[in-house]
């Protein structure tokens, strides 16, 4: 008999005043509205190192949710995801007051030039020492494309060609420009870097062309912690290729198996050991020292959520305009192209715009558990054991609470039964993820950029 | 009579092993190798802001040194601003620490769109509570152009036209795009943000087509404090529409007092106030609480520059390859071109490598003063009195220790005669700059794209 998995737990959140629940930042003790301030970030760094968290994953959208009747003022009027700062900016900061924690930011690999993109996760490697994570993002809102100068976004397929290229480059910039032992640093011999093991990439591809050196000299990890969300089939090629964890988003057990099991299958098809990918599952959980306690608190929660803020996320996820339905009309007019990916992920499709934002306000897309800390704690392990998921990706309904109760109501809780960790593992983010080494495996598709001593690619 | 002028001091610094000073990375006090590390900025800032400096200004360059030898290899041999890091995610975990230091970045018109980079600007001033700067450039280094995949440089003249459009774009996401009180975050109402009052830019350009709204609500200045560096005529006058502080360097002050003379009658002609900037000379200083001390030091230092590191940053500075050159040959066979810059700043043009190496080894484009406090302090105040500039910006000869000194030597002395701070002013960082609020003055260009509470362009 071996022993039960440890279960991982990863905050998400995002520097805006709604993430994924709407209109609980009304809530008196939400902090939704402090996202601008780096206390809010250095605060939450500092609750979750101390719930012992893998890290913090920070999304990100670069535009906003306008298909809701058209326009982006539901969006505004309920915080959805717009103001929205940048990501990547909070990190530092919460590096500075944190030891262990990890650190995830989202990054489109369509808004920025892959040269310069790698010198910004390079840089963030080096001032976390070894701590941070990319979620490899393809796809992105109309709305952002239009702003920077596209027509229409780029076709679903050719994103990810380009995508792949764009990865290409980032290896070679990461793991192949700079040997290990470039930097001497060496005052005797007057030599910060040794020129003979710093090489040019000389990428010349289909939709870059980089011909330089990488402008970093080795972070602890080199190439992020890779994550990636596609759900889509070229998605999950595209994960089985790269990603070193992903999140998943189901509502029932059922549906989460199959798609953990397919990803695993993926794995193996693409070279790879099927754990190589830690799978993170979407859940949300209030919960209170008693269960009456709990359901109050879930009550008063609910009590908030707001339904236009709902309908706007819900829309921008399925491309569809939910502004024009009842609350109890079966969404049946929906063209099916908009809607596979809903089913997809909830199974039948049939539901009313009232399932969107009651049913689902809390969990957007994955359970929501609710009880005393034995009762979550059940819900949690048996998710996990039935799914094949190797942890949770935490949502917050009132930010900060859901982070703080979590910490300390429910983590306790899964350490007495053995299933969370109870000190940090030593290393990198990668290390303490895999526990062999902060750099990626020789069997991942970025090993053959590496460059060996002897100067050429092994 | 006035009261003499107060002086301003900013660090100048840079994500590098090497900024300006080649060779004294090497000095046993040298912290320049944990450019890397989050504590090497945190205890930076803590020693400028004890010092009551404006503000730490980061350098920044995509590309490398190859001019000299035709390749990077003498660069990476002194870590000649390469490996060079991003130097926007080092003023988070600064501001983290400090409380009224300003904290400038460098970034280019040409590496970022502005749709993109309007955010990650408004996100650093949200961060600091107002007080981040911006270091607009235009041009950078032919080696970065190559590697976002540009076959060559946009001419001079027409990077200057595309600046022109890119700030025309971020004026209108700073200013215009959200009014004052567009954020209303009341529970109450339900309302995060009124969508009467955040407007679509719609521009529509020749350059650039931006139609949606800013992603971040209004930060502390909206605009960052904007600086500018360059030196040409149209770079000039692309300051004097712009800029609020500008860089100057000029080894001698009768050439410096003419081009201050010159800006401010620049900005007379744009129809701003003269003294709208304010004038930043590079300067380098090393002290020491007695003259024999700081002349025995500055030896010490002076032992440690490294030639090959110093022709590496004046080979690219002039875009002239230095290496094929003697120590002691005169530069007649430098094309005049070549040298326009360089004849602008130092007069004659009658230089050997050997000038370069060991008369600017120290003050790059700048002076450089050595002696006990007082002395170094009479050179700063007749230099300020002499030229008309408002402040120095100071280079590091040998980095941490040159800031160290200045905070701990001079920076008391300059006190003792009142020509410095005692005490912080209230405010962001344009409020401490200039004393009447944080957002840019009606008579700036910027200020035509605000929308005003009717809803219209004023």
């Amino acid at each position: 008999m071996t022993a039960p998995r440890q279960i991982r737990v990863n905050a998400f959140d995002m520097n805006c005043p709604t993430h994924l629940v709407a209109g609980t930042w009304r809530d008196p003790e939400s902090r939704a509205s402090e996202y601008k301030d780096l206390a809010y970030w250095t605060d939450l760094a500092r609750t979750c190192e101390r719930g012992l968290m893998d890290g913090i994953f920070i999304a990100d959208v670069l535009g906003v949710y306008d298909v809701f009747g058209g326009s982006p003022d539901g969006a505004l009027r309920g915080g959805a995801q717009v103001p929205v700062n940048d990501p990547a900016l909070v990190v530092p900061a919460m590096a500075a007051v944190t030891e262990h924690l990890g650190f995830g930011i989202t990054a489109s690999t369509s808004f920025e030039h892959p040269y310069t993109f790698a010198r910004r996760m390079s840089t963030l490697d080096h001032l976390t020492k070894g701590r941070v994570g990319w979620n490899i993002v393809t796809s992105y809102l109309e709305s952002g494309a239009r702003n920077i100068g596209l027509d229409a976004q780029v076709r679903h397929d050719n994103r990810y060609d380009i995508a792949d290229e764009y990865m290409e480059v980032l290896y070679k910039l990461w793991e192949g420009s700079w040997e290990d032992d470039a930097v001497v640093a060496d005052p005797a011999r007057n030599l910060y870097a040794d020129p003979e093991k710093v090489h040019p990439i000389e990428h010349d591809g289909t939709y870059f062309k980089v011909p330089g050196i990488h402008l970093s000299e080795p972070s602890p990890q080199r190439t992020p912690l890779l994550y990636q969300a596609g759900q889509s089939n070229r998605g999950k090629r595209f994960a089985a290729e790269h990603a070193e964890a992903v999140f998943m988003g189901a509502p029932r057990p059922e549906i989460l198996r199959a798609n953990v099991d397919d990803l695993r299958g993926r794995l193996v098809d693409a070279g790879r050991d099927p754990h190589d990918i830690r799978v993170f599952s979407s859940f949300s959980v209030v919960v209170a020292p008693s269960a009456a306690e709990a359901e109050e608190k879930r009550e008063r929660y609910r009590a908030l959520i707001d339904p236009e803020g709902t309908l706007v996320l819900w829309s921008g996820w399925l491309g569809y305009d939910l502004e024009p339905y009842d609350l109890d009309e079966p969404l049946r007019h929906v063209p099916n192209e908009a809607m596979q990916s809903t089913n997809e992920i909830f199974g039948d499709g049939r539901w009313t715009v009232r399932d969107f934002v009651e049913g689902l306000g809390f969990g957007a897309d994955g359970p929501s558990a609710t009880g005393d800390p034995a009762a979550v704690a059940d819900q949690i392990e048996d998710w996990i054991d039935t799914t094949g998921a190797d942890g949770i990706n935490l949502n917050h309904v009132v930010t900060q609470q859901s982070y703080v109760d979590f910490v300390d109501l429910v983590v306790p809780e899964l350490q007495r039964r053995g299933r969370y960790r109870t000190t940090y593992e030593e290393g990198t983010l990668r290390d303490k993820f895999f526990g062999r080494g902060s750099r990626l495996p020789d069997t991942h598709r970025a090993a053959r950029h590496r460059r060996h001593p002897a100067g050429a690619p092994a």
